[in-house]
C-alpha cells in the first residue's frame, strides 16, 4: 500500500505547487486516511517541502490497534494534553523552510485556522480547497474490491433478515439487528446509521428507527451498507408485509423501479450527473410526484458514503469510469408511507460491461 | 421547556451583549439543542436584535419525525439544495438591523465563515466562544433526570449481559449485545461506542471492539452509555471470566477502585478539578503506574458524552453543584491487560448528602 499512498501524495503535491504553496496540510479525517493509511481520528498529515509526516495528539500505541498508517511516514505526537496536531504540524512545515502552507479550509474550524496561524507565524496560508476528495472520486479496483466485499456483507445481512420472522418487530429491533450481522459478516461496521422504515414511514430518506411494530400490509424500506476497510456502500430495498400487496403498492412500487432503473442505466462515462440525476426524477416527474421527491437521487461512495459526485438536477460535472455511485430514488407520501430502491454501482465503459452493480439482491417486489 | 429555552437564551444574550455584539449564531449541534430543542444537525439559532429564530437545510417536515424544537421560534427553509443555514441566518441578522454578530469560531470552518461574511458584509463578525458549552456545565433537575433515567438504562443492559454466558464469544458481539438492550429499555442509542475489551485489550480507555474473544482467566473490561432525551451518560466496569481471579488480578482491581473510589469522594461543590484528578491519580502513581495512566481521569457530560469541566493535572477551574461528571481511572498493561472503572455522578453539597451516584453496578470484582 505504501506506493499507492505515495502516488497519492505525489498528485496532491503537484496540485499544491501549482498553487504556489511548497506545503499542504490535509486535516479531514477520511482525506488522512485516502494520503497516508488508518490513523486515529484527529491525526493530521503534513506535505512539507523535504518530508511529508504525520503528527498525532496521543502516541500510535496499542490503544489504537486499528491504525496502520503508512510506515515511510514518521510520526510526530503533540507533548501534553490537549495541544492541535495542526498547529504542531504548521510548526513543522515552518522547520522544514515552508513560506507558505495550503490547509483545508473546508474543514478547519475558524479558532484551529488562528492557532495554526500564531505556531508560525511567518507562513502564508492558502486553502488547498477540495483536491483531495477530488482525487478520491476515481477509485483504484483496490478500493473498489473493498466495496464490492462490502456490498456482499450488505447483501447478507439483508436476505438473513429477510428470512426471519418480521411482523410484530420495531423498527429499532431490525435494525439492531441487521447491523449486528453485518459485523458477524466481517464488516467494520454499518456505514451509516441503518435506516429501517416501516408502513407510514416507508420510503423517508434518512428516516431514523422509531418504536414503530412491522404490520400486516405495510411497506417496509430498508437501507444499511457495511463498511469494510475504510470503505462504504449503500443498498435500500422496499418490500410489502403480508401475502397480497395493494394495487397503489405495486404501482408505486413499479413506478419507483423504472425510475431507479432508468438511472442505473445512464451510468456511463462521460454522463453529465444531472442527466443520471433527470434520467430517474423524471419517470417520477411525470407520474405527478414533483413534489415527494428527494433532492438528491444518487451520490458517490468511497471512505465517506456521501462523496462526490452528487446526482441532483443542479449538478455540474460529468461521471468517470472506475466511480462508485449510488442510485438511489425515491417516493414518500405523507401519511400513506411509500418506496425507496438503492443500489451501489461502478461506472464501466460499455466495453467493460456497462455498470457493474455491487448491490445484488433481488429487485422484485418481494412480500415478506 | 419553551420557558427553559428562552432562560437560556437570554443568558447567552446578556453575554453577548456584554460583549458587544446584538446578535448570535450558534451552529454547534449540541449548543443549538440546548437553547431550542431537538433539530436537525444541520440547523443553526440566530438571536437577533428583534427575534430569534432557527434556520434549517430543509423544511421540519415528516423527514425529522425526532425533530421537537421549541415551538416559539420561526423557522426558516434555506431554498434549494445544498446552501448554508449559517450564511442564511448572516443575513437575517443584518435583516433584523444587527451590525455584529457574534459565531462560533471554535464550531464554523473558515470557508463557512467566509461565505457568512459574503453573505452579509456590512456584519462585524466577533467570536462567541465557547459561551453556550459555559451555560451548559451545570445543570438543571430536568437534564439531570434524563441522566439519571440513562444510567438506569445502562445498568440494565450491563446486568442482563452479565447474567448471560461470555466465554467463547467475541468483542463486538457482546458490544453490539449491549447496544441492543440499551435501546430495548428505551435509550434514544448509545451515547457512544460501547467499548468492550477483553485479555491484553482490557483497561484501555476508548478501546474499539475486535473479533478477540472471551477467554477463561480473562480481565473483561466493559464502558458503556445510554442516550436519553439527548442527554449521555457512562459506566464502565472490569470483571474476571472464571472461577477465581489471579493475584495479580485481585491486586491491580483494588489499586484502581482504591483511586476511583478518591475521586469519587473528592467530588464536592468548590473543589479544584486537578486536586479530584490528582486524589485518583496518585494512588496510581504511588503504586509505579504513572506511565500506564490516561491524559484524563474524568469529564463532564450531557448533551455530549465529553463535555467540561475535565479532570487532568492541568485543569484550571472549580467544581459546582449539579455538574454531572465522570470519574474513571484505569491502568493498562501492554500485553496483559488492565482495569477500568467508570461512574457518572452529579457533584452535590455535602448536606445534600454528597455526590450521587448514577451509576450503581456494584464495584465488587465479580467473577463470570
Amino acid at each position: 500500500m505504501s506506493e499507492v499512498y505515495a502516488v497519492r501524495r505525489t498528485r496532491l503535491r503537484e496540485c499544491c505547487n501549482a498553487g504556489g504553496s511548497a506545503a499542504a496540510l490535509v486535516s479531514r479525517p477520511a482525506n488522512v486516511r485516502y494520503l497516508a493509511g488508518a490513523v486515529p481520528e484527529d491525526t493530521v498529515l503534513l506535505l512539507g517541502p523535504a518530508e511529508d509526516l504525520l503528527v498525532c495528539a496521543a502516541p500510535l500505541d496499542d490503544r489504537f490497534p486499528q491504525a496502520r498508517p503508512d510506515e515511510v511516514l514518521r510520526v510526530h505526537v503533540v507533548p501534553g494534553d490537549g495541544g492541535d496536531p495542526a498547529a504542531l504540524a504548521a510548526g513543522l512545515a515552518a522547520a522544514q523552510g515552508a513560506d507558505s502552507l495550503a490547509v483545508e479550509e473546508h474543514h478547519l474550524t475558524v479558532a484551529r485556522h488562528r492557532a495554526l496561524g500564531s505556531a508560525a507565524p511567518r507562513l502564508r496560508l492558502a486553502d488547498v480547497g477540495t483536491a483531495v476528495e477530488q482525487l478520491r472520486v476515481v477509485k483504484d479496483e483496490e478500493e473498489i474490491s473493498c466495496l464490492r466485499i462490502g456490498a456482499e456483507i450488505a447483501d447478507q445481512a439483508l436476505g438473513e433478515l429477510l428470512e426471519s420472522i418480521l411482523v410484530g418487530r420495531t423498527e429499532r429491533h431490525l435494525a439492531l439487528e441487521l447491523e449486528r450481522r453485518l459485523v458477524d459478516h466481517g464488516a467494520d461496521g454499518p456505514a451509516f446509521a441503518t435506516s429501517v422504515a416501516t408502513g407510514p414511514n416507508s420510503g423517508r430518506p434518512g428516516h431514523r428507527p422509531t418504536d414503530r411494530r412491522v404490520e400486516e400490509g405495510d411497506f417496509l424500506s430498508v437501507c444499511l451498507g457495511a463498511a469494510y476497510r475504510g470503505y462504504r456502500c449503500a443498498i435500500g430495498r422496499t418490500f410489502v408485509i403480508g401475502t397480497a400487496p395493494a394495487d397503489w403498492q405495486i404501482e408505486l412500487y413499479d413506478l419507483v423501479f423504472t425510475a431507479q432503473r432508468a438511472g442505473r442505466e445512464s451510468l456511463v462515462p462521460g454522463a453529465a450527473c444531472r442527466d443520471v440525476d433527470r434520467a430517474a426524477r423524471q419517470v417520477l416527474d411525470g407520474a405527478g410526484y414533483a413534489e415527494a421527491l428527494p433532492a438528491v437521487t444518487g451520490h458517490g461512495v468511497g471512505l465517506e458514503i456521501d462523496e462526490d459526485p452528487r446526482m441532483t438536477p443542479a449538478a455540474m460535472g460529468k461521471l468517470d469510469a472506475c466511480v462508485p455511485v449510488t442510485v438511489e430514488p425515491g417516493v414518500h407520501l405523507p401519511g400513506r408511507g411509500g418506496v425507496r430502491i438503492d443500489d451501489t454501482l461502478v461506472v464501466r465503459p460499455e466495453a467493460d460491461g456497462g455498470p457493474e452493480l455491487l448491490t445484488i439482491t433481488t429487485k422484485e417486489l418481494l412480500a415478506l
